[in-house]
């Protein structure tokens, strides 16, 4: 069977009783670090400029956990922009996956009256196609100028919200052939308010085409396989397995063999290996910013195109600029949402610190982490002629494969309520996402 | 100054004033059409679903002449759509430029209470962002599977609004760079509801940038020519000229350059020119189709990709088959409303004779029209053995080159108000756009 159908059958019958129970787990852990992010970002320009032009009038799904209310599309959509605009909402499928997912999911689920049983679904139908569709083309989108979470994050967001709506395989066909014709988001906006956008803009469209497909509006039931169809129109190098069979839908599932990677820090994922590795390095031996002549840190060129900003001025420039971090990591001995402020930012230490620091590049390419270098590492040198080496890292603290415990996780989540304010204690929240199979949206939400 | 601040600096500064007296007459033109074809596909399932599902309470602005009204984001959206569903509106800029840009415009225009002389000065300052955007890649975005009207016609939609809502060159140059964030839509949705859905996601686009950018939401500032930028993104084989002067940025004039082109038939472009070959043959050797042994319509291979459908069965896919064109064109002798309808298409001798039709492609394109070739031409073969020519058709009648009567136009005009049973009478609404300049939007959507 072609792609899109093939999707949208595996769509349309997955349920909450053919989740592998790890699945769940990795899906509990989206929820938890996307409501984390989205409360601690919901104050930032980002998100209250788009609900200030959006203008939406109160509806059934809620903002930011806050109490205040929207139709679900906007919800959906200022959510998702909220859940993003730290930069430090979770990893997955080559992208920014909880924070596209979890705003459509929970947004509709207050709406259609659903429970943790159904969001847990639509999170894996959603995580599923993303992942197949990100794994079928060997390209580097970020080069090209894509913004994965735009383009792959429609698709996931529409198969999600199909799969919530409990779609009729056709209709969930519909729902993502139409998702893939909203598919946008350009690199080149990273480190503006336009990237988080991104997120929710996805978020909406995946809420958008579901609603449409159920009504019966039509797409073509061959958008992401058809030679001038989704996966040719983004491809890279136009070298997408548009044929191939998807095992990974129910049998082997993307989702346990990905997972999801949870951020330590507030800034593109592109820094944290060398954050980590300029962090341990910092714990053996507590240099000071005088005491270094240069730091060099060596990436792969992608992550380095990735990272545009060299001298940033703004907080938010500042999450884009590997200059940054090596400098904040030294001054701070830490890299947190203190640390990411146009104040920080514009401290004379760190705009000092920031020219003397490096960045070289490799294509020495990860075979796992698309774009990736196989690891970075940091070189400090000395004013007194000393090197000193970190580690080789290959796996950021927090990867998939490198998980947080439960405590880490929840110190994050604690941190997160409480720089956005929450109405809710966290121990609360927490307790009630730990149990959310046995929760409704709505008893999530509740403040 | 490199091309994103540049397109800014023009947008935020044009005004009625400044436009050529011939620009002014082709954007009427362009309100003129669109408003025709927006009138006529109003209750074409698609605007129509896309309505039901978007729900919009009423608010400021009208939903296709028709009284009723909607928040102006939704209405550019819905009319947009509605424009496009027929696939019966002009054609400009490698793509559909009227019905992106005019929703977005009247919609705003209405809600900010402006008139025909700012409607004007938008829609040229839409036209020549996107003309100027779609002329710097020597690339098929089609063949790559980007439909132009949804990747250029956000940007085009955003800057339209930009200019309309008298943003300041830094403010235009945000709401240009977040649309490109927006930009999209697939080919293989071509022939079915989501094609329209394009049109109407670009103007959506186009409202929301402008309003955000005027909040002071920020994107790149050189979000178009960035390396990982709009024009890379969707550049079909890499070789957009990203650094490259804009000299008919006002003072050349790409609208006067290119002009618009009118459908005479509610079909795909491409298969125009046969038609025009085919209509003139018949007209001289009026032919049944019993007597006819073989069809072959000769176009260039870009275009027989778009034509996907070689034995539609509904009225909308005929609207993307050459084989409907031809049989149509010889059992009722015309290709108009009446034809591509799903019970026409269905009728056994139209199916029948679609089974003699045979497309031919080529490679040898038209210098100006971009994917097209230098001419097409019909051939018939009869069951006597005869063969007969059509004229090699380099211009559709109607193309910005063969330009229609302000006769043909009315009457294309009024057959459209006819069909979407117009609530006004089309030489009253004729009437206000032709006098466009004096009167408000308000004035021009009253019904």
């Amino acid at each position: 069977m072609a792609l899109t159908q093939e999707l949208g059958r595996f769509v349309a019958n997955l349920t909450f009783e053919k989740l592998p129970a790890e699945a769940v787990e990795i899906a509990r852990t989206g929820f938890i670090d996307t409501i984390a992010t989205m409360i601690a970002g919901a104050h930032d320009e980002a998100p209250q400029l788009l609900r200030k032009g959006l203008q939406p009038p109160p509806g059934p799904a809620s903002l930011y956990f806050s109490g205040e209310t929207a139709a679900a599309p906007e919800a959906a959509w200022i959510n998702g922009a909220a859940g993003h605009a730290l930069d430090y909402d979770d990893v997955g499928c080559r992208g920014h996956v909880s924070t596209v997912l979890v705003p459509a999911i929970i947004a509709e689920a207050e709406m259609l009256g659903l429970g943790g049983r159904e969001m847990f679904a639509a999170y894996v139908a959603g995580y599923q196609s993303w992942a197949e569709l990100s794994r079928r083309d060997p390209g580097h989108h970020h080069r090209k100028g894509w913004h994965p979470t735009g383009i792959f994050g429609a698709i996931g967001a529409g198969a999600a919200c199909a799969n919530l709506r409990r779609l009729d395989p056709a209709r969930a066909t519909m729902a993502i052939a139409l998702a893939a014709s909203q598919a946008g988001g350009i690199m080149a906006n990273f480190g503006t308010m336009t990237k988080p956008f991104h997120a929710g803009r996805a978020a909406h469209a995946g809420v958008v085409s579901a609603r449409l497909a159920e009504l019966g509006f039509t797409a073509a039931a061959d958008a992401l396989e058809h030679p001038q169809g989704f996966l040719s129109a983004v491809s890279p190098e136009g070298k997408a397995d548009r044929d191939g069979p998807s095992p990974a839908l129910g049998e082997e599932w993307h989702i346990l063999k990905q997972g999801l990677s949870i951020k330590k820090y507030p800034a593109c994922y592109c820094t944290h290996r060398a954050l980590d590795g300029m962090l341990d390095l910092l714990a053996q031996r507590p240099l000071k910013a005088s005491e270094i002549a240069r730091i060099t840190a060596s990436i792969s060129d992608t992550h380095a195109l990735i990272l545009r900003n060299h001298q940033p001025q703004t907080g938010l420039e500042g999450k884009f600029s590997m200059e940054f971090a090596m400098a904040a990591a030294v001054i701070s001995r830490r890299a947190s949402l203190g640390e990411y402020t146009d104040e920080f930012v514009r401290r004379p230490e760190v705009q000092d610190l920031m020219r003397r620091v490096t960045v070289v590049t490799n294509q020495n390419y990860d075979p796992v982490q698309v774009g990736a270098s196989a690891y970075d590492q940091v070189t400090v040198e000395l004013t007194n002629g000393e090197r000193i080496e970190s580690e080789k890292v290959r796996r950021a603290r927090g990867h998939a494969d490198l998980p947080l415990g439960e405590a880490e996780l929840f110190d994050k989540f604690r941190a997160c309520l409480d720089v956005g304010g929450a109405r809710i204690s966290p121990e609360a929240l927490f307790g009630r996402l730990k149990t959310l199979e046995n929760h409704s949206a709505r008893e999530l939400t509740a403040v």
